[in-house]
């Protein structure tokens, strides 16, 4: 499955790569490829101050070895073995009418003493955060995850959406972060669904992430925009921030177990603003933004 | 000792804001008067877009009432009551040349069934936090700390010096998060110093603030920058919002026990950058100031 899955990521990191450098057609990305000391590495590819996208990264790693301390306590394990692979990505543009986009998709196995897979499972999901809201956008990213979702379980788009909704929500300003998507972690083989057929479902995720998320990119990068338009983006910016940096589980995994830095906070926009007690004016589009992260809706 | 005490930092954040206006000669500060719930409530004052600070606050709060759960877990302690009062000031200065600076005077009580006081403290402290280093700057801002310390006991300032380096390093980083100052915490009443004491040793801290910080502010204010210059001081404003965000425990606390979320967050700093894997280069002033963030100096 480790193969089979490593395979798939790296394509998908070409693919992806290949088409957002061709949507940009002014940057390209460039690639840092690192070691862990303990086990693996990973291949960082960062595009920055493009004509579209003004920051990102779509990261491959791969790691393995004794299981870190902290994550033996997370797990409620003692002295294993693990290996984790993924696919990361998160893109920050230019024009504050294309939303941040952000996914991943991620395995992972621990072994008993004699290397025997003890338990194994993926996870990841792909999630939009607008600055400013076109209906049609949200409602279009969220048809593409429902698609991939209903040819596995009619159930899956449902429930993983409402998993995305809570998991990327900033208690401290009870407000989504964005306006959601797909959110599933541990998948493990149960009597409907074997690893195979969350193989199956995590890659059908994967494949759709670009007819997700690009479309919208297309409609909206020529769309003009104010210089109060970019403060507000940049506002809003702050609360990615404080997202990845209060609440994310997987960037304060990293920085607490000696990630790879770089790659990590790799997911932070490249401008960013903080100003006192900001509220959007009564009635305005950035009011509207407001009350959907503060009520998250059924797009379908 | 609480009457006397939040008397002490009504009047403090008095003096400073005053003598902050005067030497930024352009913006003044607004206040937000707010209410907790819970009991108690604060005078938050927010200076923003002036001719020398770009982005500053210095709030009072006096809270009180039942001790909250999260921070029950913390004290190990079950339901007690409890009051603190502090005084909290961040200001983020233009001109790349002038350091930001925190500093915090604080102090806290927790009473048994009966209301009788079981346990008060006083906590706080003063750090600088350059983007340029001179020397001269962070000796003089050493030297009022030390004499400060040094009118109480010879012990103090060393002690209080190193806890302050402690605190203040962003270990994911594996760097200061600026060239510290004091920090002292849990000062209770011992065969040595009585809470008279220490309020006396608390608040010569708090009257040497001005004395330690604006002198430098004034030497610097007029010095020329160029946008590089800039450039290097939002990103090293972006390592600030991850040590506020990812170690400080104080802004944790606020965000995890319900505080009023734009008061705890006005520590930010007004514009922030994050480049992917920026180095200074070797022999600048950039690189000059990172290798004492590094290997924390003794000033003096």
């Amino acid at each position: 499955m480790k193969e089979q899955f490593v395979n798939y990521i790296r394509n998908l990191q070409n693919t992806i790569t290949l088409k957002l450098e061709a949507i940009d057609s002014g940057a390209s990305f460039t690639e840092d490829v690192w070691e862990r000391t303990e086990g693996g590495g990973g291949h960082t590819r960062v595009i920055e101050n493009g004509n579209v996208f003004e920051k990102g990264g779509v990261n491959r790693s791969e790691v393995f070895g004794e299981l870190p301390k902290s994550m033996q306590q997370y797990f409620g394990v003692k002295d294993v073995n693990f290996y984790a692979c993924g696919l990361s990505l998160v893109l920050h543009p230019v024009n504050p009418m294309i939303p941040t986009v952000h996914a991943n998709w991620r395995y992972f196995e621990m072994y008993d003493a004699q290397g025997n897979i003890v338990d194994q499972w993926f996870g990841g999901g792909q999630d939009l955060t607008p600055y400013y809201l076109f209906e049609e956008d949200a409602e279009h990213f969220h048809r593409i995850c429902k698609t991939a979702c209903d040819a596995h379980d009619p159930g899956f788009y449902p429930k993983y959406k409402s998993q995305c909704d809570e998991y990327f929500y900033n208690t401290h300003r009870q407000e989504g972060r964005g306006i959601g998507g797909l959110f599933f972690d541990y998948l493990k083989a149960t009597r409907q669904m074997t690893m195979q057929d969350w193989y199956n479902f995590v890659t059908q995720v994967g494949d759709s992430f670009l007819a997700a998320y690009t479309p919208i990119v297309e409609k909206r990068k020529d769309t003009p925009y104010s210089e109060a338009n970019r403060t507000w983006q940049e506002i809003r910016r702050g609360r990615y921030v404080e997202f990845n940096l209060v609440h994310d589980k997987g960037t304060l995994f990293g920085l607490k177990t000696d990630g790879r830095i770089e790659s990590i906070l790799m997911s932070l926009p490249p401008k960013v603003q903080w100003k006192y007690n900001h509220q959007p004016d009564a009635g305005s589009e950035e009011e509207k933004l407001i009350e959907v992260l503060k009520n998250p809706k059924n797009w379908i």
